[in-house]
């Protein structure tokens, strides 16, 4: 079999070898991290320097880093009535951005009619208007928009959202999962109250997460009780070789952040110029900022379930919205958000890409377009 | 350094090589299970594979087995009110053994007023009059009670109690931690409708458990939404090497349950012979049927927190309780619960052996245990 070409980046990365290492180190740490004896010692040592890792790689403090199984248990956390920051708060309703993740739409423990979603344009970016309409219409919010979205890329005006709920007495809550190593992100920079992070978007393992709150944010409620683990904030036992690992991925994603992202990025834009020699082409969010490795395009007559499994039959791994999502047939809800319809939708295919990722996978990736086009696009 | 003793494995055991070796292997997997590219398919596979193993190894069905990030988690996701199954239910609150692990005695999604606890003896035995008692006082119930203790490792009557749970309508869910894998576990044999299981207590990785349904049960709210992961009962991309390192060390505990149990036992009553050497010397839930790893001790003048450091300080591991509230100053519940007072329950100590305990380990022990001894026990 030749060797695949991995180009679902935003879906999970290879693991870093960074990662690895420190994985299969853990695997000798036989002791329980609440356990007082040396061995829970040590297991204990290689938690608090993960988490020292994480917290310096986005301006916070250790302490205020919260170790979850996954991206999506950061997001119900953060996602708590009640909260209050130093900008604002006790927070009693919920805005989020209508293309955010699935785990954020479900508004965590929100009541359903205490969540309220927020306009986005056709590029994809929030819209900040209509979140300072929906700031001004009731009690403070908590406010969960996402630095970059996992389809399209498209990056979120995240600074200026910062500003203006905390002018309305509201926090904001950051899914900076898409965007976490693939360009600087710091909370205190940005003004973010709480960040959800997660291990396998950057070369880490798959389930292992975090939320990152700032200085002196309180009120987390618990979504795990029971044990005392993450200082009364998340109890279980730790994923103690999960955490190393997610801690090996982020040093080494953010020493290799500006040198890959400049290179992900001469990739991207090489794979963009040749998919455009489809007339017709749409590459979504162009016109807003966005991540360096992400590409979600459609042309004419362009079945994106068909088209994943073509290119996976020549040998390389795309995919067809979030990977959370595929499997189901319905179109991606971002791009209804965005204003296009339901046909455009099922149309697009998603292109990302990573740290390992070559020149040579994207000229098989481009001939593998080239010779699938002609019966793609008949329509 | 001299070779540690590790006798705290009712906390963490170490790593079976089956289970690294499952885990190394699943770093290869680039793919997300969600995913429907080559490689999303084969993680897939391997977390099917994982749970054909759990299901077939407490009789079970693949699709009622829901991963989940720990025992904990599992624990959270089983208490939920509106629960049926075939022999009772909706359950509108929540019965709960006084010895159960602060996961369960949290209450998961029953509120606060919906919870009671069923006593236990001095053996530590959940006390079935109570029990029914307490069923015969209101609408149908949830009862939960765990197959074995984490601190004395007294066996419960679970078959009796779910046979009184069913009868009043109630359904019964088992936190099987401790016992899985180190006895025969079989859901339907014993009339179980939900149980949790976790991997890090049987040899399989730190930050894995599950929660297996008995076929028929519905009604699970689940506690992670987002993604329609684990048929929609549990959001979140899938740790999928710890799953695969948790079917892993399921299979390799299930194949040596028989030998390990008779070998372990004959290790556990070598240690308690030599412990009674001490006059006064007390050993918990010794009337109760006990797992054959676990000696729960104490002696007259015994301070658990400085055993549990003289003990380090000569390269022994044990615990002065269960691993998620030590560092904790206050006394065991389950002690408490039991009838013993604060003092004693201060001085216990706790030994537990697993798959890779040997003789010299026995012996280490209780030659320290002679030299701390003369010192731990002035009183």
């Amino acid at each position: 079999m030749p060797i695949r070409v991995y180009l679902d980046w935003n879906a999970t990365t290879p693991l870093r070898p960074e990662a690895r290492a420190a994985m299969v180190a853990a695997y000798d740490l036989v002791g329980n991290p609440s356990s007082v004896h040396a061995e829970g010692r040590e297991a204990r040592r290689l938690l608090e320097a993960a988490r020292a890792a994480l917290a310096g790689a986005v301006g916070g403090l250790p302490r205020n880093v919260v170790f979850t199984s996954s991206g999506t248990e950061a997001n119900a956390l953060a996602l708590s009535p009640g909260l209050k920051g130093p900008s604002g708060g006790p927070v009693a309703r919920l805005l989020v951005s209508a293309v955010e993740h699935a785990s954020v739409l479900a508004g965590g423990r929100f009541s359903a009619d205490a969540v309220s979603q927020i306009r986005v344009t056709r590029s994809g970016a929030v819209d900040l208007d209509h979140l300072k309409a929906l700031l001004g219409s009731g009690p403070p919010a908590l406010v969960s928009i996402m630095a970059a979205n996992n389809e399209t890329g498209a990056l979120q005006p995240i600074a200026e959202a910062a500003r203006i709920a905390h002018e309305a007495g509201g926090l904001l809550h950051v899914d900076a999962i898409q965007a976490f190593g693939k360009m600087p992100f710091d909370i205190k920079e940005v003004g973010v109250d709480l960040a959800t992070l997660s291990a396998h978007k950057i070369g880490g393992p798959k389930g292992i997460g975090a939320l990152v709150a700032a200085e002196g944010v309180t009120g987390l409620e618990p979504v795990l009780r029971g044990g005392g683990q993450e200082l009364g904030r998340r109890a279980g036992t730790e994923n103690v070789a999960g955490i190393a690992g997610f801690g090996a991925a982020v040093s080494a994603a953010v020493q290799a952040l500006a040198e890959d992202a400049e290179r992900v990025r001469s990739l991207r834009n090489r794979l963009e110029n040749g998919l455009r020699a489809v007339p017709g082409t749409t590459i979504f969010s162009q016109e807003a900022g966005r991540l360096p490795n992400t590409t979600l395009f459609t042309a004419p007559g362009l079945k994106a379930e068909t088209a994943v499994i073509g290119f996976d039959l020549e040998g390389i791994a795309v995919s067809s919205g979030s990977a959370c999502s595929s499997g189901k047939v319905q179109p991606s809800h971002v791009l209804s958000a965005m204003g296009f319809d339901p046909k455009t939708a099922q149309g697009a295919v998603r292109l990302s890409l990573g740290w390992s990722t070559q020149e040579a996978d994207i000229n098989r990736t481009l001939e593998a377009w080239r010779k699938l086009g002609n019966n793609l696009l008949k329509g």
